[in-house]
């Protein structure tokens, strides 16, 4: 039987890139060759790396001659430490909304100063904070978009004068936002773009070049620009997978189309969340994270009678970030309404046997 | 029609491996959730990591107590300087047997003295330089194990007190050799091991720590070994397929038996290579790799023929690198011989329409 996964990542992704991505492991596009084993200068894959290139850009509406769109490795956490390597010159601004957005702040101080404008780790991370203002001399600002573990997700970006980074990884391709307001946006790609393995960074070109350090090969944004991401052999089958899902997206209408259904997966979620007195959320309503939904019972000892009902559904990786208990439902691109729907109806059930 | 592939890397894995794969992606092991949407800390997934790193360790006859495998991203381009953050504390000395040892070089420059011992550039790295010493006082010394560009494969290693760091990307899994002798092995997947987007590195438990400065979270191996490789999220399907091609190694004798099965494999093709007036060999007989055949045209006018004679014969990938030029047979472990055949036969009968 087919699950509902609600895993918060590597997660879901749509069931036809799952069909076309295990063909090609056997034979791409008739070639005789598996995606596996074909050079990553061959033809047919240089194609794939330019037209993930392409849709990724497409989807965000990012100019190609503004922005740069690179499939690195490492996923968020190399970003951490490879941003601050090409932004970081003497200090720089950062939000403390979750715990990535603490890794991110850890590693950049390894290379300059870094001020926390605002963090809501007082209260667990549930909330975002509004009240900062960014000073003009820093050398950038960095948030976190949507914060996975507690179910958060930034609304509203702060005026700021510096460049902006932003770690997308949980919520990039499934809303439609000025994503020109940002000059570094980077994601892992197990979320909304693809399998483990590869990891989206677009970059403002503008914004490059303006450190004195010397950065390492692969840690240096326009190392990996200059060869159009070739600069040393990428994850093929991940960049692959994503050119799929990618592929997807645009045939599902593209960003705006799945905004309106991920509003109407989170709308029927949280609608629950709050009838439901077995359940309370976690997250500040005005902050809820249309991404993941994390949410406790409001009675412990149901525990076991519920977990017993969601496996009975079909229902996968429901269970809440240890960091917070509970569940969390991750409703990533390509989960279908109807697990929504599966567990809604456990809820409901709950609360009739209980 | 199957190509016969001997493509550099990525390269041909062994069908059973795409056959597996391709289920997987599907549906893992009737899990009802595709290898690319489980969650890298759930059961199924732990299993593959653990099954992964106890087979390269027994493949490698290297005890678990002394030794830690890990599985990273970023190929050996970011072992380069990966290598260097973990050991290089003043001075190391590098083996210069080509260009993948030569950008090595480049990046450990960045953080302390390299003495590169020998180098083999003045004869465009056709042969392994073998009359060198190295000091007692540096921190560690580096070497590359194979050249896959140039085809040339180290026999011997010297004798040395220093630990030794080895880039084994093109030979790791081939060659019954005593791996002991080392202290950091690392390959990128995408040869003996795996697919592009996985990267293997063996590292000797009791080389590490020993260096003052302060070490990006992604680039330390302690953090890495400390959580078992998870200290973020792997390239889930890589290390599964890799995991594939680890017990498709151990089926098949481990690596003595293959080594066996590559020897047959090099003498065909080097007996060929010899025999036949039309090429000549590029590589120092004596260093010539097990791995990688780089050969050349005695009469470059009779290029288009052989490449007809290639393609006719459903040949992939034997085309040389741009800085060697000719052509490069790679015979890596999942190439069977009989595709070896195939090319010797287009070399004979190339000679008798010549």
């Amino acid at each position: 039987m087919k699950k509902h996964n609600f895993s918060a990542g590597p997660c879901i992704l749509p069931q036809e890139v799952f069909q076309k991505a295990s063909q090609a492991v056997l034979d791409l596009d008739n070639s005789g060759l598996s995606i596996l084993e074909i050079s990553h200068r061959s033809k047919a894959f240089v194609e794939v790396m330019d037209k993930a290139q392409s849709l990724a850009l497409e989807h965000l509406k990012l100019p190609k001659d503004e922005y740069q769109v690179l499939f690195l490795q490492g996923g968020a956490s190399m970003q951490f430490i490879m941003s601050a390597f090409n932004l970081m010159q003497t200090k720089a601004a950062y939000l403390d909304t979750g715990a990535w957005s603490a890794k991110a702040v850890k590693e950049a101080n390894l290379l300059g100063k870094v001020d926390v404008m605002a963090s809501s780790k007082d209260k667990n991370y549930n909330y975002i904070p509004k009240d900062y203002e960014i000073p003009k001399d820093v050398d950038y600002f960095h948030c976190t978009s949507n914060n996975t573990i507690f179910g958060t997700q930034m609304k509203h970006f702060p005026k700021v004068d510096a460049p902006v980074v932003c770690d997308m990884s949980s919520d990039i391709f499934s809303r439609d936002i000025d994503f020109s307001y940002f000059d570094v946006i980077y994601a892992g790609a197990q979320k909304n773009m693809g399998p483990a393995g590869a990891t989206l960074v677009a970059v403002k070109k503008s914004c490059l070049g303006k450190v004195d350090r010397k950065i390492p090969s692969m840690l240096d944004y326009q190392v990996h620009a200059a060869k159009d991401s070739m600069f040393n052999t990428p994850p093929v089958f991940s960049v692959y997978v994503s050119m799929l899902t990618l592929e997807w997206l645009k045939a599902q209408g593209g960003v705006k189309a799945i905004e309106k259904q991920n509003k109407a997966k989170a709308d029927a979620m949280y609608a629950e969340i709050d009838r439901n007195p077995l359940f309370t959320g976690f997250a500040a309503k005005e902050d809820r994270s249309m991404m993941n939904a994390t949410f406790n019972l409001t009675d412990e000892s149901l525990k076991d009678k519920f977990n017993n009902l969601l496996v009975e559904a079909g229902v996968n990786g429901l269970n809440g970030h240890r960091s917070v208990g509970g569940y969390r439902a991750s409703m990533y691109n390509a989960l279908p309404l109807e697990s929504v729907q599966v567990v809604v109806k456990a809820m409901q059930e709950l609360e009739k046997q209980a």
